[in-house]
């Protein structure tokens, strides 16, 4: 269907009947005068052709019934395009032209801090990861020793006790973070991905969500849930960057640029992987890149790296000697000379195991989606119940973890293991750390050997030893076991990780499928290449990024020659799981009260349907006039929550004249930046062009009020609420100069215009508020975010489907 | 100062007086009744503020004395934002109506297509990358084998002078292929950057290109001259993309996604460094990234990588096993088990090495320029003086490097170097690389060692042999001769890349400078980490790429833990050769003809000086009106070489009503979609505004015949030439009615929009072609690349100054 300008104007007129039965916003102003009835009427001759293309009683984002059940006030959208205004122009003149010919100009002192920042960020999560990293270590290490001593002793009963008590108070304090501040829960990734989105979720990024974040990880690591600290660690280097640089920073997208760094810390510190961190950063940033934040983000992963190595000095053994003991790793990949540990031939049975991957990870998010939406609507309506669940499911951890490694049968001789040529120094430490639990001296419990070890050893335990050492049972157990607890675990009120539960199941799936492969043909690889490859696959198929987590997982293997298998299996998790549903990430992202995330790229069923601007644009517009009405101002602030207002000039052809930003007019009205109209019997009193204020008078010359940018814009993020504002009765009827205020350099967009090239506009050019226009640059509608997110698209073509009208061609 | 509307339009007339003096096309219209000036005379009472925003009889582009210089007719722009005009709405519509319901509709044909041809792209550039090293491979070997037969013999003379002329000769051949096709010299990186950012270059992606580039870098890296493949590689990665898929991709859009992937391939065929490739093209192309582009980056490198593994087992010992012998490799930089060879304090002397890498780097390339000045002026105005400098060069090189290793005085016994306890297979190997020359039996020449190996195996050499095996004398002595000698050659008529030579010559450095370290102290790390460090860093100082250097590094060397010194180094050379001069790439491309390169950001000086993009626009507009006089048309398509054209509504207030390319009018006239104007006495003959053009009358309707899209279209990239239209006396007098054509959702910029803002919106869109506009919605200026470069801009900024004029304020 060809979408004409008649379709265009049907649908419109539709919304408009629409919106006049539920606006509240009407009934306030019908009584005011109607400045562009009366224009409209005066040269009506000369445009046949306009229609009327300003409504003024009438609200826009609320949009009728669209969006209303997922509406949350507190979200609210950052915006990355400053409002070129008069006022905005003359402080950068007057700045630059202060500083002219100085050595220390602005653009100097601004770069200079904004790499302190930089730099203090890397060197803070840094510290943070470490002591996160250390602690954990510690606390699991005396759980799991006074477990083995008492088992040791033959008392079961109060090992188990002892065990379980330790468990639930570490859960405890995890659970009593998130309660402290609900956003601390979960792995953060979901929270940053808003940010860097551009949506702005209250609290996410305050110090006290840090130190919750920080403190709960440790606990809840601690505490043995299956849940990993990778995702909170760039949750945490989120925060540091904005931390640092808080009260400084006095605009969104400097912001933003510093935030991007903080995460790539984050995960650089989280993993080891400096290059990883960059690539992540980029994959969620990729609308605003360019060459000075890939500067930036480089530099804060070094310096975050360096400090890291500098840190794990500490205790060395032989100081300044670099160890490659990284806080996250996957031990020591490398092999004879040279050689490589998998044939050409091999690269089909890892796409198998990528795609049995992908299918795990789907299942894998399909459950955990169920189990959020249950928990939605059960748990989550209160604090208290979302603490006892944590309690319930660190109970059930306990025991499953407990009672199965005492149950399991097979107690192995660690020499079974022992006896085979490659004795390296890695797998003799790795020995070391099989648990013995109710085994003789010299074997070791397989399955409590995983269990009850740090994850991080665990997967190296899988990574590394032989392949005798694991028996296909006992992967397969541990696999079902820990999958199943991950997956009811992932959500709960704890800060948790999902990457190191989905490397730690995948690795044993990976084994396992490496053991089966080995009883057909005993020529493939050493079965540690298939445990790297099924954690790839299992954590692929669940987070379904792409070079970022290549990369990450190259930089924890250390082994370029398996940068084909590791791209390879996980483009196949990737493309099978997405046969059935989002990453995990976007699921949890969706299910966020109101987010309204942008993907970077539109679904082609948008670009199929031929929608265009006008059809999917909010038709109906608040404006305000140039020269305003203080009371109109005040009521509309007050009536509207929309954060930006198109400025429309009634008095000359009704067009665009701008935008100007709700905090601008807050701030204006606080200010008390009006003054009284000039009665005029020429124009008569409606006509309010000019003003009488408070003006000096110096000779001929009258200077007026003006604010400043910098009175503007000082107050950022906390500009004055409406209401908090004074506006007196007098007050109401004094004007309003908006006109120095305007963003005259308003980005704007044709009605005709396809929604492909809109979503591009508004993503690439960091929107937050997008007016569309006729041909005469008339306000026709607004696109806000919420106009295009996926959901919000796919109902306008639904709507369009069902008030389909036969076009008449002629 | 603040830039008011006055100071706009001030210089805004100027630039009018300016045209009217210089301006050709004035003389062609000026008969012509102008609709224009009618229309203002009629309804100037009620637009009292606004100017005259339409100059008909003018043009856009040459800018009076602006940019005149540097035209070059040849170089297009490419545009990737579609047309989006009636027809190409109903085409799309129709499209999708028809598929409808089937599986196999448009979309998914598209995407496999889109995926055979990236499949198709990585297999063929392996290939082509795999005949290209083994064939260069065989060449050398076979050459420098005959020199040292003959010179066990003891004639020297004769050895000379077949090596002299078994270099020549594959010189010769190497600037023939060069002579046929004169783009396919130098290494290409380049041209792929140009061809990246938006300029389409004539012949850049030929296949006769492709075949001159394969076969000239084979005979001139067999030439033994100091030339590289990788550059003329990524070359010809771009060049398959786009010859696999020539004929069928009717866009620049698509064609320049699959040229991104095409050299993300080559980079990944040079280098064997698949993620290195993704983020060279990422780098180039971040202005248009987005997830799918990833996904066809990533299967390309993937493709082409599996491919050149499977390739490699030709020949191999054990077949299936994969093979890390990689095509580009820096050996192997495995050390024991987890152990490091460095400390963190030498992080310190790594940053030494950076800086002066980037000295180095800076001084090579701003000695290059000046040669390349030369050579422009000098050399390149004919085909012969290249060809004969190119044999010059030859002649050179060859004395260079046979008389310099014949005058090495020292010879050296291999078991000097032999008897360290760490003897590896690697170096087993590398010792036999070493070259005897002059000397006896069991000793070898240290400087002909590395004059007279492959440029690879030279490369292991210096960065795996014992510290003892080069004296620094050596090294000194190799690092000057072999930079110089490089320094003339990138640039002549051969195709050469720099990655191979920036990468000997730094590592001759780099192990100079460990072994003067090491003189201080002794405890530093073995000398070829230092032989690593400096590669990267003269390699950084030269190429002064961020993040794809350090990837594609790090594959080649194949140890992470190289990765925070080799990040360090690379951004230390960057920062301190930046204080200098521009990348060799930049340089190469400002010296080119008539390309209008734009950067990913503007540099910060145009925002200080607050420039809006009524400044920097051309302000001469030649329009068409939506139905046109075919005279008029024909007469604008000989006169001006602009690709787009504003429509402007003369009747309708002067608005801007879309634009509409130049290829799209050639096509419309050659189709003759134009008809009789019906003579009207109600409105005049005037108005052209109803033709009579042969419809198809079917009871009360009539069918217009309508150009579809599909037949604009079809002739891509080949559009008919407005010479070869055939426009009578009469056809001249006809109306051709554009409106169905025009491209009614065109994306216009605000007059006081800033420049940054322009320019965001110009990179970030792809744009070829920016209406200026104001707030009616009126042309009132152009921008196209040449308004955008960093040149134009300066010159805007003079101008501005210059022509300052006080302003009132009041």
């Amino acid at each position: 269907m060809v979408p004409t300008k008649q379709g265009i104007l049907k649908k419109e007129v539709s919304f408009k009947r629409l919106s006049k039965l539920t606006n509240n916003i009407n009934e306030l102003k019908t009584t005011k005068a109607n400045p562009l009835r009366r224009r409209n009427k005066k040269d009506r001759q000369q445009q046949k052709s306009t229609r009327q293309s300003v409504f003024r009683n009438a609200s826009y984002g609320s949009h009728g019934h669209k969006k209303s059940s997922k509406k949350n006030v507190n979200v609210q959208s950052l915006t990355y395009v400053a409002d070129e205004s008069d006022v905005w122009r003359a402080h950068w003149a007057i700045e630059h032209y202060m500083l002219r010919g100085e050595f220390w100009n602005h653009g100097k002192f601004k770069t200079i801090q904004a790499y302190y920042w930089i730099v203090m960020t890397g060197v803070m999560q840094a510290c943070i990861a470490y002591a996160v990293n250390m602690s954990s270590k510690v606390f699991i290490e005396k759980k799991f020793d006074m477990v083995a001593e008492l088992l040791e002793e033959g008392a079961i009963i109060s090992a188990f006790l002892k065990f379980y008590f330790v468990q639930l108070s570490f859960a405890m304090i995890a659970g009593a973070c998130v309660w402290i501040e609900p956003i601390a829960g979960g792995s953060g990734i979901p929270e940053v991905k808003c940010y860097l989105n551009g949506i702005d979720l209250p609290n996410v990024l305050d110090i006290r969500t840090l130190f919750c974040k920080v403190i709960g990880v440790t606990a809840s690591v601690s505490a043995g849930l299956p849940v990993g600290k990778e995702g909170p660690m760039i949750h945490s280097g989120a925060i540091v960057a904005k931390t640092v640089a808080s009260g400084n920073v006095k605009n969104d997208r400097q912001l933003r640029d510093l935030v991007t760094c903080g995460a790539a810390a984050g995960v650089c510190t989280a993993f080891s992987a400096p290059i990883g961190g960059i690539l992540f950063a980029l994959e969620e940033g990729a609308s605003y890149w360019g060459p000075s934040l890939t500067w930036r983000t480089f530099t804060c992963s070094m310096v975050a790296l360096t400090t890291l190595m500098s840190l794990n000095q500490i205790g060395a053994q032989a100081f300044g000697r670099v160890g490659f003991d990284k806080l996250f790793s996957f031990g020591n990949f490398t092999f004879k000379e040279g050689g490589s540990n998998f044939s050409l031939y091999e690269l089909v049975i890892f796409v198998a195991i990528g795609a049995t991957g992908g299918l795990i990870g789907a299942i894998f998010n399909n459950v955990n989606e169920s189990i959020t939406h249950w928990r939605m609507e059960k748990v989550n309506i209160s604090k208290k119940r979302r603490f006892i669940e944590v309690c319930v499911v660190s109970t059930l951890m306990s025991f499953v973890m407990f009672f199965s490694s005492l149950a399991w049968p097979n107690c192995k001789p660690i020499w079974s293991v022992l006896d085979q040529e490659k004795t390296t120094e890695q797998n003799e430490d790795l020995w070391e750390k099989l648990i013995q639990f109710r085994c003789e001296e010299g074997e070791y419990n397989e399955l409590a050997s995983l269990i009850f070890s740090e994850p991080g050893d665990a997967i190296k335990l899988l990574f590394h030893l032989d392949k005798h050492a694991f028996s296909s049972i006992c992967l397969l157990t541990f696999f079902f076991l820990y999958i199943s607890v991950a997956v009811v675990t992932y959500g709960i009120a704890v800060p948790s990780g999902l990457f190191v539960p989905s490397l730690l199941s995948g690795a044993a799936f990976g084994r396992l499928f490496g053991n089966m492969v080995q009883k057909i043909n005993p020529n493939v690889a050493f079965s540690n290449t298939y445990a790297l490859i099924g954690a790839a696959a299992v954590l692929g198929g669940m987070a379904r990024m792409t070079i970022s987590l290549t990369i990450i997982l190259l930089e924890c293997t250390g082994n370029e020659q398996f940068v084909l298998p590791l791209m390879l299996v996980l483009m196949t998790a990737r493309i099978v799981g997405s046969v059935y549903n989002d990453d995990l990430y976007h699921i949890h992202i969706h299910m966020k009260k109101g987010v309204e995330f942008l993907d970077a790229e539109l679904k082609s069923i948008t670009r199929h349907h031929g929608l265009v601007a006008g059809q999917i644009m909010g038709p109906n517009v608040i404006f305000i006039r140039p020269v305003e009405e203080v009371g109109v101002v005040y009521d509309i602030l007050m009536s509207a929550k929309h954060s930006n207002f198109p400025v429309v000039d009634t008095e000359d052809r009704n067009v665009l004249y701008g935008t100007i930003g709700r905090n601008a007019l807050c701030v204006l009205l606080q200010q008390r930046a009006f003054g009284n109209p000039v009665e005029d019997s020429h124009f008569g009193p409606s006509r309010p062009n000019s003003i009488r204020s408070n003006y000096l008078q110096v000779g001929e010359r009258k200077y007026h009020p003006l604010v400043q940018w910098d009175v503007l814009f000082k107050s950022y993020p906390r500009y004055p609420d409406a209401k908090d504002l004074r506006i007196t009765e007098e007050d109401r009827k004094c004007l309003v100069d908006l006109r120095p205020y305007v963003n005259n350099a308003a980005i704007s967009i044709q009605e005709t215009s396809s929604v492909e090239r809109t979503y591009t506009m508004y993503r690439s050019m960091g929107l937050r508020f997008l007016p569309v226009v006729n041909k005469y640059n008339q306000v026709v509608g607004t696109i806000t975010r919420s106009d295009l997110t996926a959901d919000s698209l796919a109902e306008t073509m639904l709507d369009k489907g069902k008030k389909h009208e036969p076009i008449n061609i002629d």
